[in-house]
């Protein structure tokens, strides 16, 4: 099933971004916050906004909020206004639900609420920033499992000029090249002459320790 | 050069996280917030801590702010306050200074700092919710360039059973499956005859169109 | 089993009522609450006291709320805090939980938290007034079942001198005298030949419609 | 005299509970408020409503509060207001008037109103529930004076199947059982052989010290 | 019984000027505010200052307000905490309970807790100085019943040199003059020849009406 | 010159009174307040009112404040308010300007703008009703001077049935009984004979010492 | 270029004078605060006036603040809409942009948006007027640079009557009088015979050390 | 008489200015603020300071602000405090003391307590900031009389090369050059043939019309 109607309560930063993308997608968005001046700045990006309570049952009920296929509690510090819209939106019947939290605590109770994905957007990006801060070449980077990333590496000056079959991430750290990103197009899963240049980025694929020794190796 | 002492400048949960992480990542980490309560929580977890405010100039000197590599500006919804400390760190000469943006505009007058790094962290994370909501297969992805994307998308039950030849991405849509994290361990550069599993993950790199594509016919 | 001790959080007008009454009935209970006025307050009456915040797991685990057979929520108006006290005394393993609601919704994701006991205290005592404020002769009552009412009636002026026999609430109007609290002390189970003085109390059992016949029958 | 007609100043939790009970009871109530939103709410459910300050003399008269039967004083925490409300209604000739009262003090300068009736809400359900705390199977009970109580008691496991002649409450400590609640009917005054099942609800009367070993003997 | 000992409830400007001249007086004054800023500028004055909540009987009975001959609750704006202290220093059993009122239902409520004595200040000051305005002659006045006033009237510049026997206030408008304030000396039941100069004081007792053509005569 | 019309500045209780009273002496008067609701609740009283700013120059211009007779500025507790406008109603030539200050030194810069008479009505009300405090007898009373004083005595029981000459206040203390208000008609100048009864009212007047002692003496 | 249209980003007692004086210059000015009441209050003066947060891109815009050939952002202490109100000006392509700046770093932030002029008014008048205190002859006075200073001086009765030659400042202090103010008219470059009257103004150009030295003689 | 020693009352932008100043000055300054912040600030700079409240008589009193020579009332928005501080400082008897004031209305009150000078600081500084916009040539001017100024202009690429002679300013407007400041030294009274370079400055000394037509002139 593919969603296609969302609604999403609280046009804060981060329910605004979802929205805008969304509707940048081709969905369709209605978007609900109490906030009269948030509503009309959306007012302009998403499909329909409204400025309502969202922790009055009656108030989502007359904006047709079962309807959604989805529903986003983005409420930003009102940890009640989060539980209530959430345990509504359930009730309510609307398929997914999907609320922000920001704290354990408040994501367990989430969780109690049935809310089928508690998401911590602070919490996440600050980890994703600590891993990019400490390594200058780490563009972006995905978890796979406990064990595994995929990494997009800068190539740094001192791998410049050499072939993959010269720099052997594999060979010396276990990692593997999956793809090479030049200026003039991706190489998807490059052969062993294909030639690194400084600016050129990696996407690289082994265990962390792996990723990690070869980053080190190449981070000076 | 790599970092290795970090001064993070507001500790909410943005600041919070990051610090927590470095320190995880086995960092040494000073953390700094004007609200007591917050440097007291953060006090049993980062390296040091101070109750300061990062908009005086002898403020920060006195904490040593200038023997820091890397200074990170997490301050929530002071604009003001962002703005100032980011300005007093770089002309106290910290390496590095990355800085969170709550708008586009704060986020131009950081850059005219010269700080090294905007960061919108809601903007960027409901970017990346919005699109794992329209997409129910989609894990998680990086945007590799413009047009390239690597996403970890999950094996539906429509492909169970099926291998890859059978499966056939590249020849269908012109996405390549890089890797396949199955419960027994991930291969990458998967083979032709290897064959997929419901809760199976795979690793798919092309263009935008290419994976969407892709998505789209695995998606009901 | 026997609840022995009990941590009421939250020292108002409602949970300092609920402690004190234990304390009367000779039980331990330890109050907590935020402010430190309403616990110096309660100091001098209940067994324990502590100025602490109920929605930090850490602050209950360090008061030993575990340890308690019996916690009571009797949180005001904060329903956030209503909330994440009540989840953390279930999961911390308080034997029983139960909790004030201000509304219906509130109630409901107490419930959702599995709270052993949903109270409303306004809402209750409200409809308890206003049958009160209807009957002039009803001095309390307890509804036994949807159908079934015990009520404590006043004996009015015009039924002063009769027997049970000539009264016949039972022949009349299908509900019993089980009890006449006189003021030289109680008959239980009044004979036919018992007479009624105004200002006796009768303990009367029967359908809400007997009873309210009967009241309607001597209400003048 | 009948109560017919009814104001209840003051719309929160407890005031409304009242109206909405008058109301299903099949009376006329007027709300009266100084908070629009409380006052919108009700105005579905009462008779009429009206947004009013209550401690003015010419806005009571001119919505004609002399000429209600019964006035109610349901003020929340404004001491003052309650107090200038209830003066007015008494000299504007209001025949009975009740008040929510939240400490003594308040009760008695209320009486000095010559108040007909000082209710205290919190208080008295916070000794209710105390009870209920402590007596795992009393379900509810009516003080009737000073000495003697009503109890409405849960059947325990421990008894089911006993007849009431076998249990002898009245033998053993002096308090009758007067009704059987069972689920196929009430039964007033049970005879000896009548037989207890678990969850079947008995109505005891008796002194406070023989209801209490009654409980204690089956609470286990 | 004369006063001794008095207690001050509130040392605002009408209570502090109270205190401040019974101590002229040679009373002994204890002083009461729940501001401590205003307690410490009176205690250089009164006897004795206390920084307490006067509302609250246990701080009463602490500061042995029973002790007190005479109480006077002199708070501003804040109606409940003067009813308030006036009922606990009524039931204190302090003798003689005058309190300060900011409207008549104030007044009423006061006058209900058997204050001894209630006392409009900005009321009656109003009054007071309205009659100066309008008769620029009229220094002070006593309204000794409704119908006669005895006035301090300024002998005009059309009186001087006239004896009292030429002025004549009793034959032409029915009011006598029963001292003249001259600077040499006070006059007491002066003689028809007795002369006024301009700038001495009478003092005239008669009708209001008497009085009031009296001042119109010779106020031009 | 005779005043006609008023101006008041601030519609407080103190101010309001002034104007009731000028009112109801036939004079007419402008009321000015920032508050609407007290301009409103003094339109049913005075000849006209009006919500203004009395602290803006082409505000006072606009309603004419310089075509009064007299100006009250009964500004309660902003001091500047006070100042401001009493400088701005001199300089727009109101003829005469009276003005409440609320201290020492309010009442010092008051007179450095010219206002022609500075109130201080809650100190000297305080200090009218300290006087009364401590004599029981002492109705009211004008302060003539430094050194004489006319009071207003209650005749006391132990008076009772005593002629003039029999009390003697002349003989034995000095001060002299000007006038004698019994129920049945003021006699001005008593004689010697004319006899006092309990509730009479004398009116006494003498050297502060001597009506003191004589209300010693009549005072048990 | 000349400047001929200006906008004013902040309408407080700087801006506000800023704005009035330009228009007595014969400019055209728009005024822009976010506060109804200033703009109401400046709508009298200048050409143009609007309510508007002016740290909103969409509303310079909208009032076309690029067309202006300077733009002054005058806001008060609100750091922060200063900074972002200068950006969004400098964007606009305002071809000058000057700003107030309330402290040192303030004043850097505005330096790097590339404000063309950032101005101190506090603390130059500040300066100004500690300059002036302590010299009671210096009227006003321009530092032409580090080192030299063109003052007005206020003749003082030890030079009345002697003429320029007699006083000689340039021979005596090293500076000299470049003009002479008196009554009858300004005489530019005075020749040795001119003659000083108590009351003239002198213009005197010179060191710091030497005009410094000259009103040190003359100070006294 | 020569001021040295110096009270400042009010530690903002406006008083820490003058006040530091003064000490660059090398004069004694005392510094009184009612803000702990910014007394704490100053306190490194001033001779003495003091967190006081400069509106209670004693206050002063004890920190013998009698024994100054000079007062500065640099209190900002505070009207009240301003004009009391003002009041104290006259009646204690220093002899000058200058006020700032925020409005017309606030200097003439300050003017009727006889402060010595009053001065509007963001009136003064906005009215000079206002022609140096419109003049993009002038720098800096002092008005000698209504008539006639002093200012210093910026010399403009279309006059570098000219000799005075050949830019006549006094043959063509009527103003004259007194003083000539170049990178090399300043000349004062410079010859015909003293030639201008860009970026040298010239003073000149004229009436308002002829300096205005010489900046146009020379303003393109």
């Amino acid at each position: 099933m593919k969603m296609n109607q969302f609604v999403i309560i609280g046009l804060g930063r981060f329910g605004a971004s979802i929205g805008q993308e969304l509707i940048e997608l081709g969905y369709e968005v209605l978007g609900v916050d109490r906030d009269e001046e948030k509503v009309q700045e959306m007012s302009r990006i998403l499909t329909h906004t409204v400025v309502a309570d969202a922790t009055d049952e009656d108030t989502l009920r007359s904006i047709g909020a079962r309807n959604f296929d989805c529903g986003v509690v983005a409420i930003g510090d009102d940890v009640q206004a989060s539980i209530l819209a959430a345990i509504l939106l359930k009730e309510l019947g609307v398929k997914k639900v999907v609320a922000k939290a920001v704290s354990e605590l408040h994501g367990r109770v989430l969780e109690r609420m049935d809310v089928d994905r508690v998401i911590y957007p602070e919490r996440d990006m600050g980890i994703r920033v600590a891993h990019q801060l400490v390594s200058p070449n780490l563009l972006d980077y995905i978890e796979l499992s406990d064990k595994y990333t995929i990494a997009e590496l800068g190539v740094p000056a001192c791998l410049a000029g050499k072939s993959i079959e010269e720099t052997n991430p594999r060979g010396r750290y276990g990692c593997s090249i999956v793809a090479l990103n030049k200026p003039k197009g991706m190489i998807v899963a490059p052969t062993a002459t294909d030639t690194l240049a400084e600016g050129d980025v990696m996407v690289v694929i082994g265990t962390n320790e792996q990723i990690e020794a070869f980053q080190d190796a190449i981070g000076q």
